[in-house]
């Protein structure tokens, strides 16, 4: 069975700081899970800003971007050929970096492939998050990505998220090293036992029906709970 | 081999409204994957304020919770036996209604089994999120779902999210009724394909070799990478 | 003058705890400030779940709240005599605790009074926010509650904010005690200067000439930008 | 009296968009109440990323930033000439554009010269936010800015926000054009009333003694609760 691969990317400026540290735990989770892990320091490469073709026509968008001078396509490409990839930050007001940021709207060509394979190019892979800062953040951040990284057909495995919020040393710290090391460890457990599904998003449904149903038993619902209720909701108040 | 259960619950007071008719959908989606949905109607109940015994002592907190004499222990013993649960909640003020609050800070009784028996009892477990409105809010809501229940050790599939935010009747957004249908359908699917997976963190970890790496390779990077930097950073502004 | 009166919210059930600590802060700071502050204790009082009257007929909801057997409609007088308020809460789960969630979601009969009296009650008023934990979720906690009062028509002086969230002692964290008593100051500073002012929400707009104005000058700007901007986005990527 | 000078940054690519849309109501509003709009496209300049020299020297990071090839440093000086700004964002992926994030990053340099001048640059200025996308994610952009404005010392008046969410086109949502306009006229309508207000932190406090009081009267109340809670808190659950 050929290796899981897991690409970690790296949104600090600083490549000796405190989201690097974590990663180290990350990539020792993924290798012993058996997985493959690259490193990539987004701040080592040119990421323009998505200039929103995709408001002046929604099929204008696609992967690969359009702006192609820059470094957006290689990593797209990077991620293509694995299963899963960590997103590391540091917490700059409260969220991703300004570099991450353009990076994530950038993988809109990705996930718009719906409109043109039928299936967005991140569908089924695995993600995990890592944020540190001294400060406030760090939730605020990670559940942006979630959210984000969900809406774009990922799987998030439990236990993916780790960080640090505080001005003390991260060595210091080691339940993030323990959850860091989850996090890569997870993602690949999670990419192994998920590999089988080759798409999730399901469109051959009979929608109508379905809405139909939910109509009738909203009904049915509503006769029952309104008698009651409406004498509730419209009861003069004192 | 025995079904799926998942637990779908409604955090709206009304069982007409627009969640409910996006769970049928969720139940469909359930049902089709090889699943058997339970819905249950929080409003139906009485859950109190949790009184945060956990500030006081840490290993206080335990399930059952001490606070014993209304519904919540009942609904914590229907999650344990199933394999998932799908939160469906009306947007109040932009998040979950007051009374799902108190439910998922009732929850903490779960998940601080860690302390106990050494694994949250949610661990493995796969959620799937509902939020409906007629305004902003749906992915704050469902961004927070999302960063609570995976700090609790539960799975989020891909496209685990449906929401409607609009004054526009619902049954008119077939969309969120396709995406209602997928959150049931792919919580199924991966519950299946994780069953094998007993436990997801992993503690016996040699963290401090590891954070050792990690100090290491920091210090190899600041070498690299500051002697150019600092050059930077101590620039004097124009 | 008289003096300006603020309502200080203690949204955590311990009042011994650290938000009760920092509420002491905030008094102090009222004080300064020339205030009269006044504190809730918002776990002694009974508050209902908000059972969403607004979403079966927006008029239904208005205040006092059709909910009159618990403490609700008794806080909201209170607020109403005051210029401003202050809520802390604990951090539960990133966010507000469920109790004062209730309280939020009850709020909306104040709010929802724009469609009886054409003012939001709280309309002009002025808050300030504390958020205490031991854990992350203390921005997503406070810019939660910035949202929601402001979307209630409630001014957010600056550095309206105070938090802590270590597991160190709260009383080693100065800078949260400067900033809680700058919260308090500031809210009675604001409430002074911005007293005369009636109403701020205005409605007597020509918004339809604003509407043409809009649509004119961005078709100017779209002839302008597009002519160059569609060579980019219709671009075939390499 | 000198006429109150505010910026408007549109932060989306395309200067015939929806943004831009409602910044011409929010102009209106501004104008209306006596102030003088400045429109500025964000896009039309080159804002780096933050390479984060606060993480290494707190005192690195100062206005002007050290990155002095690119545009940051001159909007900056445009900001220290007014009385407040709105930020106007296209919502990608759930909340303020890449190159929006690098602008709020680099503000850093001018709220951290607390450290330089015992002085946030931005200290009592007034903001407010525009938010505008065809999917969810307005109330989460919003609350951001409001989170991280604040924190930088800035006044948000009642009703600074505004916002579309839809795929409808904007001219038909005549709410969030009034909406849009009430933003430009609170900020003037504030600025004008709290422009006598020098400056908001206040540090010259006795901090100490604040603390003590804070420690004396908690210590009181968990004699009285604890003596209680303690029963409950230690109950033997069922």
């Amino acid at each position: 069975m050929e290796k899981v691969k897991i690409v970690l990317i790296n949104g600090s400026p600083r490549r000796y700081g405190w989201v690097s540290k974590l990663l180290v735990a990350v990539e020792k989770g993924v290798v012993d899970a058996g997985g493959e892990p690259e490193l990539i320091h987004l701040y080592d490469y040119n990421i323009k800003p998505c200039i929103g073709c995709v408001s002046d026509d929604i099929k204008a968008c696609r992967f690969p971007c359009i702006i192609d001078d820059d470094d957006f396509n290689m990593i797209g490409e990077k991620i293509l050929e694995t299963q899963g990839l960590v997103i590391g930050t540091p917490i700059y007001w409260y969220t991703v970096s300004g570099l991450l940021k353009n990076f994530i709207d950038r993988l809109t060509s990705m996930e718009n492939m719906i409109y043109h394979v039928g299936k967005s190019l991140l569908d089924g892979k695995v993600a995990g998050f890592i944020a540190v800062g001294n400060d406030t953040g760090a939730i605020t951040t990670i559940a942006y990505m979630m959210a984000v990284l969900n809406s774009m057909g990922v799987h998030i495995p439990p236990w993916a998220l780790a960080y640090h919020h505080s001005t003390e040393d991260i060595s210091s710290n080691k339940n993030a090293f323990y959850d860091a090391y989850n996090v890569g460890y997870n993602i690949v457990l999670a990419a192994k036992h998920l590999a089988k599904i080759d798409k999730w998003y399901k469109v051959d449904i009979d929608i109508d029906s379905i809405i139909k149903e939910a109509e009738e038993r909203s009904s049915v619902e509503k006769l029952r709970q309104w008698s009651l209720r409406k004498n509730i909701v419209y009861k003069s108040s004192k």
